[in-house]
């Protein structure tokens, strides 16, 4: 695969992350108007309410894209998602005869305000790379006990809280929570110290299922994937998590990036899992690559700062796939839904520099780390920004997602509403 | 309060669980027309949605009751809860004037098929019978770390699955899941052989917050509560739950009764949660009573056999009211929705017989408990069901909840859809 061409001339670099290739689904307004759907190409969004309303993106259902989300044309199914893409890739490339009609129906980035591209139905996440789990494990529990008996059997996860999911660019006010340090006498209700932010990728589920679904159905029902930050409070996860998990910790926000890059979009970019230490159970095993490799990076800017990259890593690094949790998330007959959306769990390599929290980047807070600004952080302070970016690199082409931004705000003084 | 003199003669009994006293909230449908809004009052029930028609029950809201669930009636927020009651109680008092009307509206239970009576938005469990938690975590940790150490501070949750939530009534297949015993190698993935129940009743958020609330904000944001069986998969549990929670242990189901009995109808029966061992930080402290002396049983019936009553116990057990996990819930700054259902955890009383699963009641398997018909469980066999029910007892009245059951149908063959 090399970089397609499109009359849409801006997307037709090899730096451009919204290439031909790409076609990530996205829903922007303009002005007052209504969100809708629409597809990134370039510098432009191409308006699919519009396209449906002109006739020229008939997929045989009434108003898939006149929608606030894209749920109503993932609950339509593959076959669907694969006729889309196909006329998507007929009109926008450079040989359409439909430029003409097209052109004004674009609308320039720089003028669309952007929205959630998804309603989620119910957010999960997963705790499926080796080297994160590893760390965390050894600092919680030592290096001998650091991956629980459990870990190289099965993707584990838990449900975190759907409500909780915004937007990249939506600031982030630092929670409020329940602590008590080792040393303290009894807890406290403060501000967190230690708050965080995850690097995980996150899979869109497409359609429903009422059973258990195996590996290869499970990949075929995943629509998408996005980049998204599973904000962390740790010192709230510290005295809550035992014995029934993380819970306020996680649920101040988690941050989504606007597009929704496709499967078939990082199709070129799929790659096995690394080596299995267990052979998996039958349910689990992956019969085709499910992984994907796509370049990520952690760029921290402390307020009226410039940014440093304090990380990057590969999507490769994770030991099971979206397609496997997806799997194991169905196990026991849980229903799935249009919506669902699944958290990688964070992303981190073997350096020291390719680790996906800061938690893992400062060991806990030991040895805080160094940013270009001359400051230095074990956790995040107030009015800090982190940026994920993520891109996927083929012959000469850039499939990439959006940024994945947030700032953190300063707690508010009254916590709570009485 | 006594028992309230309705038209609806049969409700005008001191048995009757609908009395013009209770008044609880369903979904139901007659052969093949839409589910809509219900009351229930003696053996009858009052279509909200035709009254809304006749312009008998004018909330200034367009069609809160031609809705499949009450999620709609449940946004306008506690004003028109209360709105909403006044008129009834006045529409269905013996000296209403109305009846000639109102005849014409009602529907016989027996008639009906009920629905779940409200979207669930998302499912929280808590752990917050000091009972059960104490007999859990001695079952699994030892008498002397049987409570772990937040418990007494905070009431304990995780997030649990919206889409496995079931009306009473709905046969609950039994799960496959990962297993692995304490003596064996490696895991296997097989049917779950200690499948459970748990008493609970559910409290369900009327309202919105974005914001963090006090515990007085959380039971003004409540609209009412069913009784709640959260099927568990003890096997699964035990090799999934470290370090992140239970997960798919808990998500083939969760089953609730059909009528939401609202705070109104449970308010003569308020009561104080137990003495503190700590005193509890502010945001969770409560100001009157929050808890309500509901007596619960269980009854379990082999296939084709009677149902033996194996355990009775009281909602006002708890450690922790469903305000008070409301106000933890909220405390991250997690939003609130419409919606929310929060199980109050197992609740067990401190005698043998008043335990509200099966894992306390049998002792982990050690001690199986006797059925009436001879048989002997541990765990649900294929083919037992299990009733849950509620009463709140009154001077010469009864606010009765639907019953709340299901029955254990045997794992399929083929575990998954490939």
């Amino acid at each position: 695969m090399t970089l397609l061409q499109s009359w849409v001339t801006s997307a037709n670099h090899p730096d451009c992350p919204f290439p031909l290739n790409n076609l990530p689904y996205g829903v922007f307004s303009i002005a007052d108007d209504e969100p809708r759907c629409g597809v990134a190409i370039g510098d432009m969004i191409l308006d699919l309410r519009a396209c449906e309303r002109a006739g020229l993106l008939d997929l045989g259902g009434a108003a898939l894209f006149d929608q606030p989300h894209w749920n109503k044309l993932m609950a339509e199914g593959y076959r669907v998602w694969n006729d889309l893409r196909g006329r998507l890739l007929k009109l926008l490339d450079a040989l359409s005869t439909a430029q003409g009609e097209l052109e004004r129906l674009m609308v320039a980035h720089s003028s669309a305000t952007l929205h959630l591209p998804f309603e989620v139905a119910e957010y999960t996440d997963f705790y499926a790379g080796r080297h994160h789990a590893t760390n965390v494990g050894t600092m919680f529990r030592g290096a001998e006990n650091a991956l629980p008996p459990n870990w190289l059997h099965m993707p584990i996860g838990y449900n975190g809280r759907a409500s909780s999911v915004v937007l990249s660019g939506t600031d982030i006010r630092r929670p409020w929570g329940q602590l008590k340090g080792p040393n303290d006498s009894k807890p406290r209700f403060a501000p967190s110290a230690r708050f965080d932010f995850e690097l995980e990728l996150g899979a869109i589920v497409g359609v429903d299922s009422d059973v258990p679904v195996g590996v290869d159905r499970a990949d075929q029902m995943i629509f998408g994937y996005v980049l998204l930050n599973d904000w962390s409070a740790r010192d709230i996860q510290a005295w809550e998590y035992q014995p029934l998990g993380p819970f306020q910790a996680k649920a101040t926000a988690t941050s989504v990036s606007p597009w929704i890059v496709t499967k078939a979009a990082l199709e070129p970019f799929r790659c096995a899992t690394p080596a299995r230490e267990f052979p998996l159970l039958a349910h689990l095993r992956d019969t085709t690559p499910m992984l994907y490799d796509i370049d990520l990076t952690v760029q921290l800017a402390p307020e009226d700062r410039s940014a440093t990259t304090i990380a990057r890593t590969n999507y490769r690094e994770m030991y099971y796939s979206s397609a496997q949790q997806l799997a194991h998330h169905s196990s026991s007959g849980c229903p799935m839904r249009t919506g669902d959306l699944l958290g990688s769990g964070t992303i981190s390599g073997a350096e020291k520099n390719q680790r996906g929290a800061l938690l893992e980047l400062s060991w806990g807070g030991a040895e805080p780390i160094a940013l270009d600004s001359g400051e230095s952080r074990s956790f995040l302070e107030d009015g800090d920004s982190v940026v994920l970016t993520g891109a996927a690199h083929g012959d000469g082409y850039t499939i990439g997602f959006g940024d994945c931004t947030g700032s953190i705000l300063a707690a508010v003084d009254h916590p709570y509403r009485a």
